[in-house]
């Protein structure tokens, strides 16, 4: 096993030696842009270490885990566009750099890609892990489309808040932990075991995510907080204030809902007092909390030598724990 | 082997029974749409009929064939919007009957679930399908891109286009002639020759479309003529004139690309007639004469009994003759 950061530089190596040079040009240097970008490499590396976990070569997964790596990325590609996202990770999104067009075909020639690339083991391997993926791929459509049509639905529960972001967010997760199983020929039941542990890991990472758009701090965030305030995204915490309070908070809720100020700091104020007082906030940390220890527990099941063990253990702490 | 009207007809009653029913209903409902629009459904026909040359069972390609037809449906949504094309088939575009982002996420589902139809089959041969379905389905995102490229390039050539069209539209066809032989368990060589076929096939068919776009019937074709001229379009036509005609010619060619008259009638009917005696309409008729001749020799090369090879003969005139 390797710690996180050398999973992190292996992939990092790899990804710089794949990057198309090809022409044309407009075609692949978005596609390069944004697999520059940065980012957390959660996918990839969750890859890398469930090819490990299961005695699997760690630099045979690198295709695979590239893979999921360019999915992700040609996901967000589209993804900014739907939302009008002027900027990603500080930089401007493909569809603000060039255009509309030039996203859209490049995120389509990086969704062939990332297929491409699993085309590299053998036919069998091949076969099961494009067979998840593509499952996993439709859901993660699935989940945009849902996130589309929220602000327009009148009833969202915090059910069908999890089912968007477990399509959105999770199954891609679950996705990255069970093609590394796949590669190192672990059995069914593991391969299912590990897909559960991502569902689990990507709803808690996305909670996380929600709750540092709130509570975070803009400085080691790098981003403005209470975006999805401003917004009134119908994210766990707005939905929990929504189920959950009395009649006197609701209404002061739904006033700063209804309206859009042109500085937003005494919405973001308020909004952030309702969501502590109402309970919200309280709710999605034990949510968070309730996640990690059966990701945790879920681990310790795997009957694993404990270095492994551990690993997953601290990057699972790392994911969930994190401020930035 | 059936008739082209029976391979139709079965690949219709597939599509039907195959067409997705599923929520989130802004994401399926595009998708049903656009397939249900009708078209020539020339890609599909040609995987059942190339699975029957090599006798395989003509149902079992029905996936394949579906697979081809999808991912052709899907370039088309996705080209509409960059196009910002209005009416497809007589319909509005699925960017204008809903939006850009619907269009967008639905073409995504698309590309997805013709990966998901070639996983229907055995692994390896699922895993042979996978293969040259991403080659070619990559090369059909460069082909657009040229495509994009062409309005803002100075000096196109008349080999820049051939090998534009070659991708965008001629390595499908090649694509859906091989998996139909890849299904029957065809040889490697087998595959490759009717890998060549469709591409001859196809660039014939698309510079019999070009062709039409002016010298065509409007009742027959259903759409407005000379759309192709009032674009300025570096059509092959186009591109002869540039490449081949007297400067006296030249400077008038130059004249009518330089105006963007609002009645394009004027413009139309002169360019036309440039394309006559400036030898651009022999050219490209010549052109398409080529390729149907060599088709039809690689079709007989083939060494099949004569009821497979006229099926072929036919359908090959069938594509390359017509006046819609």
């Amino acid at each position: 096993m390797l710690s996180i950061e050398e999973y992190q530089n292996l992939f990092l190596e790899y990804l710089e030696s794949s990057l198309p040079e090809k022409s044309p040009k407009n075609l692949y240097e978005p596609a390069r842009y944004i697999l520059k970008l940065g980012g957390k490499r959660i996918r990839p590396i969750l890859t890398l270490i469930s090819a490990d976990v299961f005695n699997g070569k760690t630099k045979n997964a690198l295709p695979a885990a590239l893979a999921i790596e360019v999915f992700h990325n040609f996901s967000l590609v589209h993804d900014d566009i739907m939302d009008g996202a002027p900027i990603r990770r500080g930089k401007k999104t493909v569809h603000t750099k060039w255009n509309i067009n030039t996203a859209i075909l490049s995120g389509d020639v990086m969704l062939i890609w990332s297929y491409e690339l699993l085309q590299k083991y053998p036919s069998n391997i091949s076969y099961s892990l494009t067979k998840i993926f593509s499952k996993i791929a439709r859901k993660v459509c699935e989940g945009q489309q849902l996130d589309m049509d929220f602000p327009t639905l009148k009833n969202v529960s915090i059910d069908d808040y999890m089912e968007m972001i477990e399509n959105k967010t999770a199954v891609l997760i679950g996705c990255a932990l069970s093609i590394g199983a796949i590669i190192s020929n672990a059995n069914d039941k593991q391969i299912s075991k590990m897909y559960n542990i991502g569902i689990e890991l990507g709803l808690a990472f996305q909670l996380q995510d929600d709750y540092l758009d709130v509570f975070g701090d803009i400085n080691k965030l790098g981003k403005q907080i209470g975006g999805d305030i401003i917004e009134n995204k119908k994210t766990f915490l707005h939905l929990y204030v929504k189920a959950n309070s009395s009649q006197k908070i609701l209404e002061e809720f739904n006033h700063w809902v209804g309206i859009n100020p042109s500085n937003p700091k005494k919405k973001i104020l308020a909004v952030t007092s309702i969501y502590r007082s109402s309970g919200a906030e309280k709710a999605i940390k034990d949510k968070i909390e309730y996640f990690s220890e059966s990701v945790i527990l879920k681990i310790d099941n795997l009957g694993l030598d404990s270095s492994k063990k551990e690993l997953l253990h601290s990057f699972t702490n790392k994911l969930v724990n994190r401020d930035f």
